[in-house]
């Protein structure tokens, strides 16, 4: 059988996790906490259960779920997205960025991704028949380019992969980047796709860009986000997409028969927290606290620390313990130290030097605890 | 912007669902039941909420789900799968489908259907570059014509896509059907996207032909099952492939890009039932109940019900009533009549001269019985 996909292996997240697991590290590789949602956000589930939300909701999301989202992008980001045409529930961020991509991007159209990008990226965007064009971040700041940018649009550019707060570097774009991006797309038949799942965890008291900040880019951009990292349930598998009403049917006929609609009760129980800003206007400070822990523990280590202004995850260049290249050393980590990490040369194409490793601090203090203490004793 | 879907429009089931509400109608349109499912499941997805099951499950689905459906297999079609290599969750049937097409699909290849064909097959495969041959099925018993089917196979046939019991016809391969298409497809190097969604509600005694009973289709074969149909919670959006392993690493490429795992509270309550015979095995005397029921109402009404072996729905030939395309009555029946029905035309690209809507039985006997009411009444 012929893959669509021939050079592409299991995604990192699953390795590590499954290595960490294996053996039994302290699991800081993929992206999810190891504490438990709001109590009542879980009694939220079983009542919809109770209630009756158990059949197919609409296939743009629950009416109610929509107007929380439309609610909250309003009073967060002062745009206006309307429920009925312009914002539909997913099935997770991944699902949002595959479908967007599969929904926006023709075969032999060009696609601009920044790298260390998202493993789901590029998949996506060669299943489609369309060619990555990277543009390279470089620690420790990891901002764009625009000169390199500007020189790899072309009349094929169709889409702009943007990703702020970034995984995996734990970056955040200023508001020029995003003024730049704008500039440099206007007049262009561009889209952007804006990964903002992070979009809650900026820290420091800086602002998150959201596209839907920036009228020149929302007019042209599908926003995603994820309610699985805004409210610590990865597992539930919610997220969703905004963008113009022109954008939006496009997206729609792909989600459609990709998974025609999600999770009844998910949703249902998401509907009474999306719109209510004091369900997430604490999310910055508490990660920020963890970030800050996991620092001072490592501050006297042998990891350097890279700067991190948002997500959760903690860049840290381990050069001054071993020469192995990052996944090599990721599994070494994993193995010897019982701390699992993700490798960041994976998210991109080009090879690349750097030696860094990526900590996810979405953990109980007593997880973050015991993890330093193993890698301050490298 | 170039839409990649140029000449598709919004689902059939959201149009028809939507127009029933707009209009107060009856709706037996989309195939949903309207009771509730077994409570000890509703209390077994807060149970594993309770427990813990909020952060991402492995990719392929929760273990534990998973050997039930190994488990399933065997007991029902006498097939082993591993649970490590030949399962993976998916959220819901279509996302199965679409992402089985996505793996196992190149550009220029060819996909035989079989029409009338669910709506999600076609997109899905126009999607991903390839073209669609379809085989017509005619009533009353829609039975494949295989001089045909042999007549569409080319060397550039990659897929046929099957489907049984079958949507939106209720008709049921018998094992013949799968011998023959074994043999056709016998030494290519063709795939099987095994639809089989209604594999419990197969009536009067009849046998379910699943793939999996075949070993000279099941090893090329992937199939799909849906865990919202069997257990009466379509909106939960958790079903299920299985096929050999190399197929399955195909299409776990795509499923961790797409979207990466699923709701892991409900695979979590499906893994409590889900390898358990009794939890099923009364399915297709309960839906053959429905069935008879609307049928005995229906018989003496103007509408000449066609045959029903298996699905939840029921044809009707309306021609007695009126002249209209489908389409048209569909709209008319619901507006005018107050019971929602699927059009069938709208699931096959060549015209048909057919007048036949699909009723969905999987309600209340009230609701049935208020439908048949106002249909007889015609
Ligand atoms: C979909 S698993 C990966 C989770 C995540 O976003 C990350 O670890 O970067
Ligand atoms: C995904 S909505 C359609 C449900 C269904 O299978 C049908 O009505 O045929």
């Amino acid at each position: 059988i012929d893959s669509r996909l021939p050079d592409v292996g299991t995604t990192i997240f699953t390795v590590m996790s499954r290595l960490a697991q294996a053996c039994g590290a302290i699991n800081l590789s993929q992206g999810f906490p190891d504490f438990s949602p709001d109590p009542a956000l879980a009694a939220a589930v079983s009542e919809a259960i109770a209630a009756g939300h158990n059949q197919y909701p609409p296939m743009a999301g629950l009416p109610a779920l929509r107007e929380a989202i439309a609610h909250k992008l309003e009073g967060e980001y002062g745009a206006r997205y309307e429920p009925e045409s312009e914002i539909t529930v997913t099935a997770g961020a991944t699902q949002a960025l595959f479908t967007a991509i599969a929904a926006l991007v023709q075969p032999g159209d060009e696609v601009i991704v920044f790298e260390p990008a998202y493993d789901a990226y590029g998949p996506a965007v060669r299943l489609q028949g369309a060619q990555l064009r990277g543009i390279p971040l470089r620690a420790p700041d990891w901002r764009p380019d625009w000169d390199a940018f500007k020189a790899a649009l072309s009349p094929r550019t169709r889409l702009v992969i943007v990703n702020t707060p970034h995984n995996p570097t734990g970056s955040i774009w200023p508001r020029e980047d995003m003024l730049q991006l704008a500039a440099l797309l206007d007049g262009s038949r561009v889209c952007v796709l804006s990964d903002e799942v992070y979009e809650h965890m900026v820290f420091d008291g800086a602002e998150h860009q959201s596209v839907a900040r920036h009228p020149a880019l929302a007019c042209r951009a599908i926003g995603v986000s994820s309610f699985g990292k805004t409210y610590h349930v990865t597992g539930w598998k919610v997220g969703y997409v905004f963008g113009p009403a022109a954008l939006m049917a496009e997206f729609r006929k792909v989600h459609q028969f990709n998974v025609f609609t999600v999770n009844s009760p998910a949703q249902a129980a998401f509907a009474t927290v999306a719109g209510r800003p004091e369900t997430w206007r604490g999310l910055a400070a508490f990660y920020q606290t963890k970030r800050d822990r996991l620092r001072a523990q490592l501050a006297t280590s042998r990891l350097r620390l890279l700067p991190c202004a948002g997500t959760y995850f903690q860049l840290v260049d381990y050069r001054a313990i071993s020469d192995l290249p990052d996944v090599a050393f990721a599994e070494w980590l994993t193995r010897e130290a019982g701390v699992a990490a993700i490798p960041v040369s994976v998210f991109s194409r080009e090879p690349r030097d750097e030696r860094i490793v990526r900590l996810c601090f979405a953990k109980q203090d007593a997880t973050l605890d015991a993890a330093a203490a193993r890698l301050a004793a490298l």
